[in-house]
């Protein structure tokens, strides 16, 4: 893509009404835009990183055997009253049709998953079984002002997971967990998040979140100084004792949820009636699984880990493009050579092709944050001067050993 | 993809409450699930289908220029009173957030991509330009009995193009038009599609429709019988003259609009001051087209087109999977062995490793509609049996030369 095709802008202003420096910095590097408190644009550079980022999501969840669907943003509120949260789920934005039908939308799908998963699930033979979607979702938050770290509408990634018994959920929650760490891992915040203990409801103790320390943050949780393994204040006691390895020596950090998975058991399958029939002919509820990541919340933490004062600093796997390429004093046309070279070779190339100084372009490049920078210019000859972000060596290339350098 | 693993199954019912063709083929096929009257979930097929269908689109806007962004589902109420649409304009689902503000949801994204663009398009080098989304739309239908055909919420791909005067609007609109016609020869309805003029409104005398002739389409048009261009009913005079060749002779035909194309003009830029500083420093209106096909209709119009009485046809551009494979009388090894192969080589394909009849399998494979059947058994020895949907004649393969037949 060519900076002066491309349709957004950098800004050297501060967004006045952005707290979250993700999102100021997101905001000025041409990724989001804010069309009101909690409502975003995906521009192009930001609809590219996110569509990374749900990549690296659904290679996992395929992994572990779910099956992407696309439930419907619009959920009936018989649905809703059928599992008793029409009323009393807080979040929710309603709305009616002009034939009187009344709708939610949804802020997380399992009164749609039920009673479709009951059309379909007739015997053990069927489970156990996984279904996930990304999807956008709707929140009717009070208030909406860390940026794209809380807002009213986000796309997110639900899995839901159907078992016979509660061992086989337990199975395949580990499962979840693990893939949970690879994402993470190749988001490039796996090293700031901690696998933390929540309230579970009925059917378990426990559910899980997993953190991201950040100051923008709008949780605190309790990190065992031991095992790194935290606790969420909901079910902190007076005396912390780690519940993975007991020790009892803690920090409070401030964090910000990026995932979570539950145990909902039966909390769904009672109401909406999805049960089975199993090997000796008896109908037993499924026990059911849900798993959830913030699409645009994962985007934001990636910045609050990965930036500095310049700018926006991605971690490979989830840059938009592999390198920033920038043509000085006149060497266009090189650049233009070059440029053609890497497409053709496969290669994501930002070019910024713009009549501009070299001062300018080089905050730029910063500032939108990919992870390589290569300058062409009279002094670097036939080769390219290629520099990652946030190093400040340098180093000349040729241009046949570029791409297995930076891919 | 396996069958045994595959969430949803075939039926053999006809779903009670369809009227279209295509929604009870899809239903039965396992390939949409309906939540309520217009509101539906794209199962697994469904979607591997929808996002086919999907990246035809995207290539063909790629190749005219546009770049893919993400606009949001809610649309601030002070947006369309500005363009004096929030009373006017008959579709919109409305809600209120706790805070008391006021949205509706997306139905078209006028309101949010003219202030967007607002901010980054400041002189004439900044156009032409064109931005699109494939994105979830909310429509406040009175009625939806028509299926996936038309529903209450759908994925549309909409472009917005930008330009400085009528001209190059003109210029581009043609582009569009045959980028339109590029997508539906891919999904195999381009034959039965006629360009369609429809009323215009201020800026145009003409806006134009795609529309596909099927029994359960909505729309009448008024087709010439010279060159197969059409009118709609709204601006049809007493006496029929084509458009296009000046033909007088016309046939009726019941047809569904796929897609539509049209000029804006300065609709949206005079109420949100989008403007441009040319080349002389005047300030002048930006002249704005847009440009929409709904997916999910476009899914349900090619199963209109495309079906027999024993299921869905797809066309190969189109198909979530290329051959539908099916193992019989103890071939399951041999069947086996060709599964990992194909997958390997990076054939799409569906395998029904079910223990079912040979009946049984035939059947589902008719109504899932894959272009090839293959069939493995005793009796096909070493080869396997090649079978195109639609086709009687079959022909026994080596495996060598399958993927050259089929991809």
């Amino acid at each position: 893509m060519k900076l002066t095709k491309l349709f957004s802008k950098t800004s050297r202003q501060y967004p006045k009404d952005e707290v979250s420096v993700s999102s100021q910095l997101l905001e000025r590097a041409g990724y989001i835009d804010k069309v009101s408190a909690g409502v975003y644009t995906l521009l192009p550079l930001g609809l590219k990183t996110a569509n990374k980022i749900a990549n690296i999501i659904r290679d996992q969840m395929d992994k572990i055997g779910g099956q992407e669907c696309l439930l419907p943003g619009l959920i009936p509120k018989n649905l809703l009253e059928q599992s008793s949260r029409w009323e009393t789920f807080d979040a929710l934005f309603k709305l009616k049709g002009v034939d009187g039908k009344e709708y939610a939308l949804g802020a997380t799908h399992e009164e749609i998953v039920s009673p479709l998963v009951k059309k379909y699930i007739l015997s053990y033979k069927d489970l156990p079984f996984s279904l996930y979607q990304i999807q956008d979702k709707f929140r009717n938050e009070v208030r909406a002002k860390s940026g794209v770290l809380r807002t009213r509408e986000f796309l997110m990634k639900d899995l839901y997971s159907f078992h016979a018994d509660a061992k086989d959920l337990d199975r395949y929650y580990e499962l979840v967990k693990e893939a949970y760490w690879k994402i993470f891992a190749r988001c490039g915040i796996k090293d700031k998040t901690h696998y933390t203990f929540a309230s579970g409801g009925d059917f378990t103790k426990y559910s899980h979140e997993f953190q991201s320390e950040t100051e923008a943050g709008e949780d605190e949780i309790y990190v065992c100084k031991k095992c790194s393994t935290a606790v969420n204040r909901d079910i902190l006691d007076k005396t912390f004792e780690c519940p993975e390895c007991k020790g009892k020596e803690y920090e409070i950090k401030k964090a910000i949820e990026v995932g979570n998975i539950f145990k909902l058991g039966t909390r769904f399958s009672t109401p909406f009636n999805l049960s089975y029939v199993d090997e000796k002919g008896r109908d037993l509820p499924v026990i059911i699984g849900c798993y959830g990541i913030g699409i645009q919340r994962l985007l934001g933490t990636i910045v609050e880990v990965h930036h500095d004062q310049k700018g926006l600093k991605w971690p490979k796997g989830v840059a938009p493009f592999a390198a920033h390429l920038i043509a000085l004093d006149g060497a266009g046309a090189k650049a233009d050579r070059i440029y053609e070279k890497l497409l053709a070779e496969g290669v994501e190339v930002l070019y910024d092709d713009r009549e501009a100084s070299a001062g300018e372009k080089f905050a730029d490049a910063d500032l939108a944050g990919l992870p390589w920078r290569l300058l062409v210019s009279e002094k670097t000859g036939e080769k390219i001067e290629l520099k990652a972000r946030g190093s400040e060596k340098t180093e000349l290339v040729e241009l046949g050993g570029l791409k297995g350098k930076i891919a």
